[in-house]
């Protein structure tokens, strides 16, 4: 077959993993080290220290474990509850309909509240549920903050605030893989006892690190515990982690990718990092909006600010939208999964992200839409980008870090 | 305090992670790619494909997790037994060790044959347990390939030889995390069950990826299996695999130098790369004998090929040896571990590794031990060496590739 | 002073250095190398032999000089040209000026025909100095291809024939740092007699190398040149570069980078590689026309397919638009040099670009003009653009090589 | 032909370009930067700062040129010196001669004092000539403070009391290429007029910099200088630089690599640097000594720090010592080059280097040499290094530096 030969930059907008600065990928190409060295600590320690303002949390236990953020999802569970827990979920995306599934495989009883995929965690529902629960059956409430199928954030706080209305002592367990690091997340102030996190998505680095955050209850949860584990223990983790190493071969480039990482987000400042990610996505929000199309998060108030998922409306296959933006314009969009498929194609952006790129996305993306069949005015979406690119950033104290 | 500032080469001699090769850690200096774009099964399909001749079969399924080589220990046990289902095993260093406490976490009955540190898993000794195992309780047997902490390899081809004698049908696994890429390995022809490798040691690349593999008697066991599991499902990972993806975000970077790695090792040809790490092993012996060291492996038809393990006799802390190579010569060695602590310093000699890199660390051995007080004659162990790097290299056959 | 964290891709839109593709880079990723093993000759020859079509020449005789282009500049005039000889040129920007001042500086007599920025060479007043040349005293024509200060591309073919047309036989001097590579440069069929390039521009590279081509004739002339030269002495270098070596110490890093660029120019096609830049240069201008700015070229005939010089129009500090573009938006344009200084920025769209690069460039572009006081419509740029790059692309043969 | 595939570090004892370090060489993994930008100064900056400890002054004004070393010796004399000015020089190899060659081909006066290579400069007669010198026909005194070719280092500062005790107000011009940056060099305390570097050997960079430093006696001497240069002026550079940039585009990438180059020579401290070379320097030698082999430099007090020429007897051609060396141990050495060609092969030990990789250097010189056919006894050399390099280091203060 005949192929376009790819010039330039190749231009990423998959939800993640995320482009990767250049002094990451720099602090990767590095020979391997001994790590058993004292030098060592100086890497696993900033990460540890680093990882706790991302978190949100002064409090909570940080676990590293080599694997994808699904490792984090099931150590979360397997350190915490045993076979035959009933946990409560919502299923409203791809990534909490995995989930589900995972909490099944692992032997837990999984209420689950099935919604439209769009929607974001029900909070009445749920505190319904949790009122409901009149024996304490429910041990705990699995949240996914950001739906990365659908670009939809759920209300964290608002759940802790059910689980408390309801005097309920179910653990939280929150999904944060695409939000940490790119959404204020608040374990502490959210009472959140289980915060999963991977090391690709708004932490900046390639994919292999599940980072579990454990509050003191999840760690004494972990003594009711009967399931068994071994490779994701985190008591195990944990104490190695204080010694400063692991309980088994770290990854070391990736600690070395991510302790730059973070020192990234730390110069620019947290805040300043959300407002970023709030900025650019209000820019690819209006954008989609001009072009007449609909985004697949039920309202504006719950779309994310690290994706957005487009709906190509009845008449265009949104895998054709994909296909041209790679194949002509070197461009990678995410695709829409399960229900989604063909109907919705996802603009990622979040990590290290600026206006010149979400305009690169939103061009190509126009271009891709009409060579796919789909009646949108070329430009509309830009222009509506660049009203917001141009004014917002005026306000004081935005994105501004002392350097 | 007072630190040396190191300068050159940093001499790493510790036995996994070893020396990623320059063209290997290039493939990881490349920007985040779209793991669903159809590129990545150029990245996928060749790494699968590179991998059967390296575990030495052409039947076996191979799945690679996001994980280190404990996770592919994991996955092998959860996949194809239940708890309370017996394995056998010997119990011979520190990675037999974990490995059997692991099997214990994970709810086996173990049956341990404990030895000596330093000897060999004792082929009489499991032939005589597994005839005597009437009922067919015992469901595997575990063998540890390459023991990396006493630097002993057991002979595999003889363990499945026994459970032949025995009419036995218990699963053969093989832990070969210090072995494969590196020793020969014919999990085909020794009829190995499920043989367990990781990125770091002979394939020559960052830790992060546990690999399995699995003959078609294993891939029946899972049906039986009864464990939970989900992160390392061979089944659902297996699948991915086929249809060129993984189950969940692939650690990108890693396939990208792990393809680079195996297309070294065909590059080099696998014979011409087991002959050299015995060739190189052979100097280091040699040179160690020429001390008038011990080595930790009971007797040299067992010594290792990838890594030695070497005591340093009663009046010597092999701590500061490690120390002194680490502060003042800039060069890493192995240390003891478990009761070994203090007893031994271990020098790796797998993967990218040349004569020129072995005479370095045996000459800052040297300088390291008589300043950690042993009566070592400097230039002994050099000498010894060189003497078999004269000589060797001229074997026809040996080490010679077409470019 | 408070400065903007910078996110994202630093968006390098100057004509030069240009933006090092991805593997460009990785080739310089590499240890030292010692240039006096054989493996050396597998460097440097396939560099000379992939440089012959991107000069367009089977004939001439190509060197290599560690320097910049402008080294490449004096090495073409010292050793052919002699203290006192006469030259003739146009002067109509930045380079063009320097490369005067140059010839001036190293003893020749310049005749220069100046015009205004943002002219072309002027054949027909070039043809009646070389008619009026009655003694020939005029030892060689210089034309600068590609005038980076202002975006012009001047027709050495038409320099050429007015050489023919007067039978004149002085040398022809081509300024190719900004073209070769990049636009269609035919040495042997214009009879260009010395031809100079950069690392720096088409060729993808950082800078460092001085590139000069000479005709059979120019070598020729090598006899007569009584310049005083050591270090740019061409004929050395020819020597050196036929034993596959340098005269002296070579910059192996630039060579190995420029080994993979031009493989990279190889497999997209040169054709493709000049369309391309077309294509893209259409968008640029369709979009700056679309703002109702002027370019610096005085014709779009001559409006250069690498660069672009825009200028703001009185009531607007070209500085200014470059600060805010730098600042705000992390994007790197071109200064207005000389008397365009204030006046006019520059987009450089040459080497490893695409589309979405091209849309970033304009959205930006607006972005920064109306910040900086311009009364441009938002998106009016973009618009045009995408309609260049919606059509053309569909043109049977663009830029579609087998892979 | 069947080649050997190459595994490991491949070793490289070149006395230049040198092995450049890690953070070195991922300085320049980087994508292109606008040098227009005012983050450019805060490369160059530090850069020239950084380089005025490391020529020993603080009066010198440092100017960087895009070249050889090469291109630094012909800016030296053509900034400086007119066509038909006498010049004084010792010719004692490769690199004297071919400074003596250039200086005749930019039109100077040579006036040569021919010696065996493996002298040194030789005070008494320079100081002869410079007496007999009654009416300051001498401009310039040349002087090649380390010859490469010979592993031979010259006394400048006795050349500084020659000039001085015949009251003789010639120029001093230095040749520091393989000495600066890793021998202590005093310009200002020597009175060295005219110092030249190059980015490839002590300051561990890629080739590509030619480094000139000009005293104010040198910066004077530019007004009477008739030669005509461009690409090389100084005052140009100079006043470039002090506006923070190049007369034409600079090398960016290796501007990148020398600021962390320096930041590493100022973080170990420029006197354990010479410590550090001086100490490997003597393992070398005393290893060559224990041979029985002779070293080409005429005394011991001569020999270089950075490099040593070793003579390998009537018997033993010295091109195959180093075939061998490469071709089965990946071990590179440097020739001999014109007269010494088969007669001697070199080690260089200057740069990013320590014991473990010159024992590495000493052990696979002997296996070459034995190969190559000399009667060497493998080890002696090994032993007599260890020996130094058991020793010295106890030294208090030496390569000591706070981290």
């Amino acid at each position: 077959m005949l192929k376009r030969f790819q010039t330039g930059t190749a231009h990423l907008f998959i939800p993640g993993p995320t482009n990767v600065p250049v002094d990451v990928l720099r602090a990767m190409n590095t020979p391997m080290q001994d790590h058993r060295a004292p030098e060592f600590s100086e890497v696993l320690a900033p990460v540890l220290d680093g990882l706790k303002p991302v978190f949100g949390t002064q409090e909570a236990a940080i676990a590293l474990f080599p694997g994808s953020g699904t490792a984090a999802w099931e150590a979360a569970i397997t350190n915490t509850l045993s076979p035959g827990d009933k946990v409560l979920m919502a299923r409203h995306g791809q990534f909490s309909t995995l989930w589900a599934t995972m909490a099944r495989d692992l032997g837990l009883q999984v209420e689950v509240i099935d919604l439209a995929w769009g929607a974001a965690c029900p909070i009445r529902e749920v505190e319904r549920r949790l009122g409901a629960d009149r024996h304490g059956e429910i041990r705990a409430v699995f949240v996914t903050h950001n739906e990365t199928a659908t670009g939809v954030t759920s209300d964290v706080a608002g759940i802790r605030a059910a689980l408390d209305a309801c005097f309920h002592d179910a653990l939280l367990f929150v999904d944060g893989v695409s939000s940490i690091g790119s959404l204020p997340f608040e374990m502490d102030l959210w009472g959140v006892d289980l915060a999963i996190a991977g090391s690709q998505k708004g932490l900046m680095c390639p994919a292999g690190l599940g980072l579990l955050a454990a509050s003191s209850r999840a760690l004494g949860a972990m003594d009711q515990s009967r399931s068994l584990r071994s490779y994701l223990d985190l008591r195990a983790m944990l104490r190695a982690h204080e010694a400063g190493s692991f309980c088994y071969t770290p990854p070391t480039h990736l600690l070395l990718a991510l302790r730059v990482a973070l020192s990234r987000l730390q110069a620019e400042g947290l805040q300043n990092v959300f407002k970023r990610h709030n900025h650019l996505a209000e820019g690819v929000r209006a954008g989609v909006a001009a072009l007449g199309l609909e985004i697949v998060a039920e309202h504006r108030s719950i779309a994310s600010d690290t994706v957005t998922a487009i709906r190509t409306g009845p008449s265009v296959d949104a895998r054709d939208v994909i296909t041209i933006a790679r194949e002509r314009y070197n461009t990678h969009f995410g695709a829409g999964l399960g229900p989604l498929e063909g109907r919705a194609f996802r603009i990622g952006h979040l990590g290290d992200l600026n206006e010149g790129m979400c305009l690169s996305a939103l061009g190509i993306a126009e271009l891709s839409l009409r060579a796919a069949g789909a009646k949108v005015e070329l430009g509309a979406a830009l222009v509506a980008a660049q009203q917001v690119f141009a004014s917002d950033r005026a306000e004081p104290g935005f994105a501004i870090a002392a350097e």
